[in-house]
């Protein structure tokens, strides 16, 4: 399987780290302008590769080097200039720089599965979606797979329970109108209804990535790790269950946005999308992150517009 | 982490199989009273060992050598006769047997957890728990987690989907009466509302032993792998959840016998049990297990008092 | 990657048990005459393969089944007789039915790695070579890497590093001339240079196979283990160094006949020879070997002839 | 198992990820003087850790919270301030820092394996050894087993075989001085004769590191890479041969230094010495690295004195 990884910043190199790490590529190719890093990158991995079991084959490449793609992982970001900054304006230029690129990655890989790990991710998968022309079910994004499993942690330490078996989604914007499921949350076969106590843990999980973000300037591993979930269940069409940000038809009435529900990942991409019951301060939130992604696209759709 | 295996039948061999392939313990003891064949398959296994990345120290023995166990798999039978032949006749032997080896494995091991492998499985467990004096926590048996694991398999065909993504739990009775307790069960946070095909599924899942039985004459891989499942969240201490059979204390009235529950399983044993909300077909279906096994427990009760 | 299994006796069912634990296939076929039987045991299997993460898929299937496979793995055997009799009788009763199947195997399966586990297995080797008209490098047998991990194990033990450590390959016949070549053997840069205590324990593995033999009746899981280290290294191609049994090509004036040397194992098959050096005495053993198989091959040609 | 993880630069994080990724601990601390940002760095990489099936648990310390530690990772180096820059100056700082803390260290996890990976990294192994007052088989450096990786990778290449399967080790010191020891290497029982193409290999392999700090300004995916390999080695008493940085009594006539030599690993440290037998040349080189380390060691030795 080959796949190419865009964009070598932080969360970029963690993913390749991590690719290397777990075998999940035969060959990776890292995509990034600034060719020499890319190289000497590839070389270091290499180094790590050859002290693993399996066998990833790294090189750097340009956009033109990811022809044949199985994967495209996409990380490439500007450098956030600030945690407190307005959204459009990080998202304008990682906009632009997919608008750019996205037909290149598109015809050269026309069977290739997409994800998206930029952030806004839930706007990157919408405009990723409509500029390369792929069926709905090869692009999305990594979404609240990340806020669920930060979640589920929490929950695994004050239930001491195995996190795969907290089953508990989060599940819309990847944002501030993350909605945790807890009204089909179920652990171990016992129901989880909403309570303050959840609902404290589900804020103290969304807000766990501001805080890093506030000392660190990013985070990288933890969006590695659900990145990696993604790519093993494509390369082992493990078919598991996970919530990534795709293109909603209609779910509480919501469509023509894109928003994570717990969806079944294999070797084709999405095979299936669930579709969880949700009570009313649930279904209120998913709304709410609706409008907000809509807007967003809305925003920010004349400025590609100008563009092209 | 030292292992005794107790009973090296088709099933014991399976278990010890799959415990040198997974690496599942330091030392396994293999105690069987055929003891040259005991010796052989421990040296066949070793060189199976010897090809693995870890490495698990194989070695016959007898009841003594079990002594400083951390985990006893209980694994002995008797041949079964016949799989129409009445369950007491067999279960009479298998727990003639414990009552007079247990207190052998519980004072050489003290600490040690008890996983009971033999069928009635229910039964046995609730004769070890009496005989060894061990707290209940330590004492379980694979109990319905097989046929968990068979139910989502089914299910994990039928729709497509990686069988730990469906969380549907068998509980109850390793029998007849054992109870998929679809009420609350779920996939990627949708309910699994009981149905017709549902339980069409259930009741394939629950007579596959059945046909296996009549063909082959024997089970062992199917038991081996859920046996996996339990010695890696101890060894591991995993906390994963899997329905075992264990005593029950007050669950819908039900008390003073050994059913299936999810439990939370660690390095202490059971760390935690989940009582599911049951509807009423399913709570019947519980209560009916729930006699059929304490009748068992009595009738074999004086048998065994007659032979102490 | 499609697998199918020929033969479900001891050794086979063992094969069978470690492919689904281990994950070496996507699709496994079970091939034996024993359909009813096979078809439980693929069954018991998938049971056993709904609890890994891992998923492969078992089916029973008769020869025709075994199409598209990309490996064949041959354990077809009659049941051995006894240890002491005539090796011959056995091979002839093997030989009769890979004579009449292989026909079958290569039309179906064109491009298949055809891994030969039944023994004699040098003897079954070249005849399943000559049967197939494959390539040499698409036929080959288990033949000593079972006996270089037996003595690995031991030397393992008695020098307290890991076996994948110590670097001695035993070659030639897959029986009493096979060659533990210390002259070349190291471990951790330091040479192994023969001498008596080596050769103690090059004995005591290779009669360690004869000893579970008189005791159980066969041995299965060290062959299992062997097999499975073929055919992960085939299936992620690995190309692991490994001695297989397969045509000699002229190696100190050996050829026309089928002896295990050091091979790397790909996908494509065998990728590379080793030749090892040897000493005097290694090269007598060798040729010994060598000899023995070709008598072999040459008393049980002409039943074969008359068969067809 | 309590690993502690001195130090979270560029190599410190590429470590602290790694392990998070391969389960290698169960309880992690990461000390930094940045205590804030060593809090972020353990929130996000807890969120990875909850994707894994194996669990470890991160946390943030000061150098006091590395007690009852089983193994200490030092990697806490000053930056780097050039590549071209006088080696004692980076060392001067490392040394200071390591002299202050080591203290600590050694009272507070009297029974750790310490593991130096700072550069340079056969000094600081000395002054480790000298400073924790542990015994030597506690006390060892990542040496040439990085360089032993970038090689086995160009052989592994050239070879088309598994690098592990290369037998060829890297020995002496960790710099220019370096030992490719052809003269013993060997593949699949084939010698690996020294040669003009295997001397060429063994340049790249040496020159690489430095092509990637031109460029990268550090590399820290491979020497991670080797950490994990003696980590697995500890944590599961695998017993892996692996050239680490030690105290060399008496190999040629070398002594009072520490260089690579190629070691078995387990739990309780370096459990054995290997002592490759090397050809003039080879001996040389080996010299000439002695000198230069014990030369680095005398002069770095009175700044040290100052200090106390």
């Amino acid at each position: 399987m080959k796949v190419s990884l865009v964009g070598l910043g932080k969360v970029g190199s963690a993913v390749a780290h991590a690719i290397v790490l777990k075998g999940l590529a035969d060959e990776l190719v890292l995509v990034s302008r600034r060719t020499e890093i890319a190289k000497s990158e590839a070389d270091d991995l290499n180094h790590a590769a050859g002290l693993e079991e399996h066998s990833v084959d790294v090189r750097a490449g340009g956009d033109l080097d990811t022809a044949d793609s199985d994967v495209i992982l996409y990380c490439d970001a500007s450098p956030a200039k600030s945690i407190d900054v307005d959204r459009y304006s990080a998202a304008r230029d990682n906009l632009q720089r997919l608008h750019e690129r996205i037909p290149t990655f598109a015809a050269g890989s026309p069977q290739a599965i997409c994800v998206m790990v930029t952030n806004p991710v839930d706007v990157m998968t919408w405009f990723a979606l409509q500029m390369s022309g792929f069926p709905q079910e090869r692009v999305f994004g990594v979404g609240t797979l990340l806020d669920t499993a930060r979640l589920r942690r929490l929950l695994s330490e004050k239930l001491s329970v195995h996190a795969s078996d907290v089953r508990a989604y989060v599940i819309g914007e990847h944002g501030e109108d993350q909605v945790a499921s807890f009204s089909t949350a179920s652990l171990g076969g016992e129901s989880m209804k909403p309570s303050e106590d959840l609902a404290l843990l589900a804020r103290q999980a969304a807000e766990s990535a501001g805080k890093i973000y506030r000392t660190r300037g990013f985070t990288n591993y933890g969006i590695a790790g659900a990145t990696m979930m993604i790519l093993e269940s494509i390369r082992n069409n493990r078919r598991r269950t996970a919530p990534v940000s795709m293109r909603i038809n209609d779910y509480y009435g919501v469509k023509d946005v894109c928003l994570s529900l717990p969806a079944v990942i294999g070797r084709r991409g999405i095979e299936r999308v669930l579709r969880p019951e949700l009570n009313e301060a649930e279904q209120a939130a998913f709304h709410r992150g609706a409008s907000r992604i809509r807007e967003a696209i809305e925003v920010l759709t004349p400025s590609l517009e100008a563009v092209s």
